[in-house]
């Protein structure tokens, strides 16, 4: 991949030294940012006058259009003082990934005594003052002294260009293996890490280098120490490690062989707590650290996931270049990937992503249940789900009919697969914040509790025994079972984006909800059409069952839900996330509920007090009941 | 109240001089132990034979008739070497909250040095060396040294006795004040402590014993060392503040002013894991302490609660028989007061009773709104609940009468009551460590998230004019919703039950179910007919839904459930759990469930493997399935 080479810094610290002789290192074009001024601005500081940003503004994009031009026939180095971020970031403007900083750095005395060496010096001591006042320092550049000589500087900068990687990719699990294929698929640079274990975990890394052609240049590593020193600074290190101590222990690890600044990118499922303690914890240290949420599964993660990164957002924009061009582009040709917020707030959409994951899962289950308890075989269920896909098309629909027409022999495959459904705590996690938050995300616990249960196999065999439960044909026809599902999966997408909303205001976090639902249309386990319905919705709205279209959509498809689960339940059938989304819209839907009964016993046994209908000064009354 | 005084110690101690001393300032009978053993004893002893624990035995049964036979008319002084624990347990049988332990404690040299001074002893130095090696020195004894003199030691004994209080109630809020009343009820002194507040808690501690004449000879406190130096050691403080930072904070306030082996009792709703990270916290100051569940209310912690003690069992004992005499009594008179298990089990044990409360209550609550859309007002529908005891009586139903009976005005007074149902954090633990512990007591969640979403009471009065919701004449017949009802609440303690048990085998509690089900029969909260017909099915097995009896009622009360259930959601009715409780059964009574779906889905998109019904290996499978 081209790249453009900025130094800056300010007057007098040797950039055009510098970049000339870099220029012939490398062998690339160089160009002196100042033979690309306007005759106006030359004039006015031919005047002695100083410019102005209005001044510098023209000549600044005409410098980031000279790097795009250059950068599609090869690479190059421009010199530039770029002082101010303002500046830089006119300069970096959609060539990000591509551009290098350097920044050639030294006191105001070095730079007075090399000014007085030199003839034809036009800079008076309080411009140059002036100069180091505007100085905004990049956290994005290497920075290199200028007490070293000029052989030194080009000999550090080359090898820095040349020799080191943009971005480590820390642990080569399968997600660290697709997401270091994707980032190598994109053209970076990189370097990999795996640990070595005896007879576990030997030779990962290169072996996994040699076995894909776009790893060529990618660095495989087994030291930590030599991984860290391989990368750019400011470093950027992506984990993907087991969230958990795991985590932590990977973290101490590097701490010792990280400088200021350096960022780290947690990728993997870390609890959203863990990764605020985490980012105060390696502030302390001048560390950066960002939580990312990445969803895709294996498949995904090669081919382009959904992200949710959360944190400081100047450490985002670090990394940002990486993470936008790795993930899944969703219809506008937009990244699925997009700042979600401070502290963990990545962490937490993704953990509500995959709550929401759960439930769907499960709905497909039981939907796949339903249609087999009315007779029908797995080829002529996945005809049936084939068929919704006009309606209800989503990720999970597609696998799930790939999944009920393999074979294995003459049965199909997934009769033969125990019912223990296993799980990896972000279901519990959501369970959890959802009763710590106030805000019921029912069908998630639902479906976490059916996997649970899903556990108790002898007790199910015993109980099945015992209460002589043997569910008979259902009187429903497919259409109301679709009805049903999609019934179901609004609920469960209002209650999840309810979740994510309201941790937003427990925890500060200022969320667009509509931005989370667009970055979830592709790439991620939960991508769906729904997903991509829901963003006009969510741009009018937090609350997505008080909008119009999703009203008239509930109203219509409640008749089927009623009968689907009122049917399962009169037949022994099971079905505790179709039954929880009519319940939860029951419950929702009362506007005088029962509440006031449990309040009064409340006042009753324990003097709690409640408040009176006739009272709206919400004062707390107390009665002595008997 | 009349008590023993025990003086024991080492031969030599002073024990007969001290008790005859006693004995005349306290104005009480005073015996030397020695007088009442039989005539073999004696001659062993003249023979220069030591007596051995056979010997002892009966002459120890002989002092514990003699303590026994005088409390009934008075107060005495008994003097007995009492060295070791096992004879004390002989002492103190049957009598435990009336005895008081006095040590006169010396070392080997003061007591040589004192027998040397004596005429005609026949202590030899190895006699009294074996004397030492025997002794095993009292945790719950007042120890004095016999350095001070005999008029110092009888004077610090009596101030012991007759100023100090042997029990201490920190926190005089609705539960504390009632323990502290019934405490003192049963005879105890004890001292009582309120902070003071500027405006909004000024002598809260000596107002209360001025307004309740059982409270003649507490001693009331707002300073916290004199609170701590009024007690008898090793003092027995029982918190009754705010769980939380709150107990936190009096626990370091309190820290200062005690001494080793003192004791304190948690009585708040504190979490489990906190309790035993103070037991942990406070061990290592040398303070004992144990977290106890109280359940009852006002009313309960006032006539008799239910209590639930957790911690250490020697602990325990110590504070055991202000504990048991202050507890309900079950139906054979026997405390409602048992010592659960280690750690926090006695907190996590209040909490399940928590969380099955607060299904309890929703369950009375979607009855009530049953009842209501039947046709029914409060006062018919408090005759209904009424003609239920006879066949599920429980305490809350009997207060759920008395609320529906309640006027206000021409209305009953739940029509004036506010339906948001407000919540103290117990349900939402109890949610939490279902999902924790993978033991889906799905009723509690249920149940919680209603009284979340009750809150939402501006979104609900919305979503119901938005979705049209208004429930029809119910097709259902009151015997129906009384069977409903009752399936409903066996599910709701079969799932809080096996919460506990899960909880034992996860923490390495040893839990006795049928002993707990058996202190829930009275003074709690929960307390219930259905309670104590669990008693005998726990003691068979902890799983209650495979006992016959148990299966023999679900199987009579499903076709109730059943046809409530589906009317209610045909109805657009809410009836969370209700609903809950015949999808669970269905869930658990489900042989081959679609988890193997799931499983499925989860090895196709994340490779997360899955166990094959012909392959008993129990080994991991995985499928390239597109």
């Amino acid at each position: 991949m081209n790249i453009v080479i900025f130094i800056m810094g300010v007057s007098g610290c040797g950039k055009s030294t510098i970049g000339q002789m870099l220029s012939q290192k490398l062998n690339i074009p160089f160009f002196d940012g100042d033979d690309f001024h306007p005759q106006s601005n030359i004039d006015k500081m031919s005047s002695g006058k100083s410019l102005n940003d209005d001044d510098r503004y023209g000549w600044l994009v005409a410098l980031n259009d000279l790097a795009k031009k250059q950068l599609q026939k090869n690479s190059c180095i421009i010199v530039c003082s770029a002082l101010k971020k303002s500046y830089r970031d006119i300069l970096n403007k959609d060539i990000q990934n591509q551009v290098k900083w350097i920044h050639l750095a030294g006191s105001f005395n070095q730079i007075t005594e090399r000014l007085n060496n030199r003839k034809n010096h036009f800079m008076t001591s309080a411009l140059l003052q002036s100069q180091f006042d505007t100085l905004e320092k990049p956290s994005e550049a290497l920075e290199v002294n200028i007490c070293l000589s000029p052989k030194e500087i080009v000999e550090i900068i080359t090898k820095e260009i040349k020799m080191k990687s943009e971005f480590g990719l820390f642990g080569l699990g399968v997600m660290g293996k697709s997401l270091s294929r994707n980032l190598a698929q994109k053209g970076f640079k990189i370097s990999i890490f795996n640990r070595e274990a005896k007879g576990t975990e030997e030779d990962v890394a290169i072996n996994f280098k040699n076995s894909h052609k776009e790893l060529e240049s990618a660095q495989p590593f087994s030291d930590i120490e030599a991984f860290v020193n391989s990368l750019q600074t400011p470093r950027r290190i992506m984990l993907m490690v087991n969230a958990g101590k795991i985590t932590d222990m990977v973290i101490e690890d590097l701490i010792p062989f990280l400088s200021d600044g350096d960022i780290l990118i947690d990728g993997g499922n870390s609890n959203y707590l863990k990764t605020k303690e985490r980012y105060d914890y390696l502030k302390s240290k001048h560390i950066n650290f960002i939580g990312v949420g990445v969803s895709g599964g294996e498949e995904g993660a090669l081919k382009g996931p959904s992200i949710m990164p959360g944190g400081n957002k100047e450490t985002y924009n670090l990394v940002k270049p990486y993470l936008e061009s790795i993930a899944a582009k969703d219809a506008n040709g937009l990244p699925c990937c997009t700042y979600i917020g401070e502290e963990g707030s990545g962490h937490f959409v993704k953990m509500v992503h995959n709550g929401i994951e759960y439930v769907e899962m499960q709905l497909l289950a039981e939907v796949y249940t339903i249609l087999k308890t009315m007779g029908k075989n797995p080829d002529e269920i996945a005809d049936i789900l084939e068929s919704w896909k006009t309606k209800a098309d989503s990720y999970l629909l597609g696998i799930t009919v790939d999944i009920l027409r393999k074979k294995d022999g003459n049965d199909w495959l997934v009769n033969k697969i125990v019912d223990k459904a296993g799980n990896k705590g972000t279901g519990n996690w959501t369970t959890i914040a959802t009763a710590e938050l106030g805000a019921p995300s029912t069908l998630i616990a639902a479906a976490l509790f059916a996997r649970y249960t899903s556990f108790y196999k002898e007790e199910r065999i015993q109980a099945n025994k015992n209460f002589g439960m043997e569910p008979s044909k259902l009187n429903l026809d497919v259409e109301a079972v679709l009805n049903a599902y999609q019934f179901a999966r609004i609920i469960n997408h209002y209650q999840g984006l309810k979740l994510i909303s309201e941790a937003g205001k427990a925890y500060n976090w200022s969320l667009n909800l509509s931005e989370i639902a667009r970055i979830w249309t592709n790439g991620c386990i939960i991508k769906s059409d729904l997903a991509m319905d829901l963003i006009p919705v969510l741009k009018v709205n937090d609350n997505i069952l008080t909008h119009k279209t999703i009203i008239n959509q509930i109203k219509a498809l409640k008749p089927s839900i009623k009968k689907v689960v009122s049917e399962c339940i009169l037949n022994d059938l099971t079905a505790p996330c179709l039954s929880e989304s009519i319940n939860f819209l029951n419950n929702y839907g009362t506007a005088n509920s029962s509440a006031n009964i449990i309040q009064a016993q409340r006042d009753y046994f324990g003097a709690h007090t409640y408040q009176r209908t006739d009272d709206d000064s919400g004062k707390f009354h107390h009665t002595n009941w008997n």
